[in-house]
């Protein structure tokens, strides 16, 4: 297929290459022109804005940090409603692969059908830096039916987990938000889990061995209770971009009907990743989180 | 071998089955002798006291349910220490599978070896009834190597995985604790995870399933996630269970030398845990504990 594929990333550059390799015809746009060189040679065409990247073209996908991001490219000056075929058959498709808000992602689905006739798609992934490059990514979509079968073909060069969660713009997002919920969370009892182990003076790297198949199992126990033991934080998923999802989160939770609703663990993660993030640690990998209690 | 096993509840049971299921010469003693019976059918002797149990033996194995009941089937009236053989070779091993105290196993592993030349095996298991039945389990062991090797032809009739933590008596049941930080913590993650997606409106049934093989998964989530949303709080492993091993928790965080310790996400655990018992939640299993909120 013809697509664009802005936003050239840790993220995006190995999901635009492996849609390269797949056949896809694609035109790549990032805001740092270098970035672009890679896929280039890969055989893409690199455009100077989102407009010229859309120029022609009747689908694009973005992968960029956060919702301010995704606006800019998408309505800011020289964004893609000004490069896009706003006529004929089929509509244009947004596919938003950023995991943003999803309260931001309802509004400009809306804009962007109500003003120009183009069908949009959040498709957040999880499985990171690794998971991008073997196109071995989880995706979540929200939205109609219509652009999720039509940028399917796309997503199968990128992804192995392919799930329409739901017709509603958001509920990509939604689903996405439920996913970080968990890993934050996991993440503090990896962490305290380790940190008390450590404190009775158990051999650690024997007791996660002994418990990592069981009813304690998860994949921050298997993953990250052995990186926390070797003094291993280098990124693979920073704590500041945890914390930028805990907020989209908790945004989500402001817009529910029921006032009422208790949440505590997600509350008392929000309240960690944030201290952790302000004390230094938010280029470092999530599970430097409970640093702030060393 | 020849053992006495003392303590025929939901999990000592199926445990003696099976080590007489494996050739070994076994003696039962319960509190209600009813729950002998199966076993005595099996190819069990029963003993009407602990004291009777282990007469002429060299090993027992306890499987009762708080520090208080492995004192007493030791040093209580009719307690082992009053049919024990405690002169001759090998010396007499007594193997608790229990999940109790670390400081209460400390203490009775001094007094069994300074007052009747006894060796202490910490044992506590993990995998549920599911694991006792079919020989599953994961037993997690503190204490001196000889006592260790002596049980370790039984052990292999119950278990799969058999780790010698520590040989300090109590390491067991350290590992243990932190077995059940983990499962507790992962526990509120699931709970929060899935009410808030049911609160956000999404079809939780294809959020879970696109999310628990990635960085998101847990034995948790993958068993309790589902059981939560058909409603179903059938005990496997009970919330009042959890809060006494998250006693023993708690127990051993005020003996460590560092006050200053913090753990943040244990004591969110424990307190909503014990809120849940006392809202009449103690006898459904552990993911129940959200219910509180709901």
């Amino acid at each position: 297929m013809e697509i664009a594929f802005l936003g050239m990333g840790l993220m995006g550059a190995p999901m635009a290459a492996n849609c390269i390799k797949a056949g896809h015809d694609v035109v790549v746009y990032n805001r740092t022109p270098e970035k672009n060189e890679p896929l280039v040679k890969l055989g893409a065409r690199a455009a100077a804005t989102p407009a010229e990247a859309v120029r022609g073209r009747r689908m694009t996908l973005i992968c960029v940090e956060a919702s301010e991001d995704v606006e800019q490219v998408i309505f800011g000056e020289n964004g893609i409603v000004h490069g896009m075929p706003q006529s004929g058959e089929p509509p244009f498709v947004v596919v938003d692969h950023s995991t943003i808000s999803p309260i931001a992602t309802e509004e400009f689905a809306k804009r962007l059908k109500n003003d120009f006739g183009a069908l949009y798609l959040d498709a957040p992934v999880s499985g990171g830096t690794v998971g991008a490059q073997q196109g071995t990514l989880t995706v979540m979509c929200g939205g109609p039916l219509e652009a999720f079968e039509r940028a399917r073909p796309v997503l199968e060069a990128m992804a192995t987990s392919i799930t329409h969660i739901g017709t509603r713009n958001g509920d990509g997002q939604k689903a996405k938000i439920i996913n970080q919920v968990v890993v934050a969370i996991n993440c503090l009892a990896t962490d305290e889990a380790v940190r008390l182990g450590q404190a009775l003076g158990l051999d650690m790297d024997k007791v996660l061995s002994a418990i990592t198949k069981g009813a304690a199992g998860s994949w921050s126990l298997q993953n990250l209770g052995p990186r926390w033991l070797a003094g291993d934080f280098e990124p693979g998923f920073r704590l500041r971009h945890l914390l930028k999802d805990l907020g989209y989160c908790s945004e989500s939770i402001d817009h529910l009907e029921d006032k009422n609703a208790e949440y505590p663990a997600i509350w008392l993660a929000l309240g960690i990743v944030a201290r952790a993030v302000q004390a230094g640690y938010g280029d470092e990998n999530i599970h430097a989180m409970e640093k702030i209690f060393e």
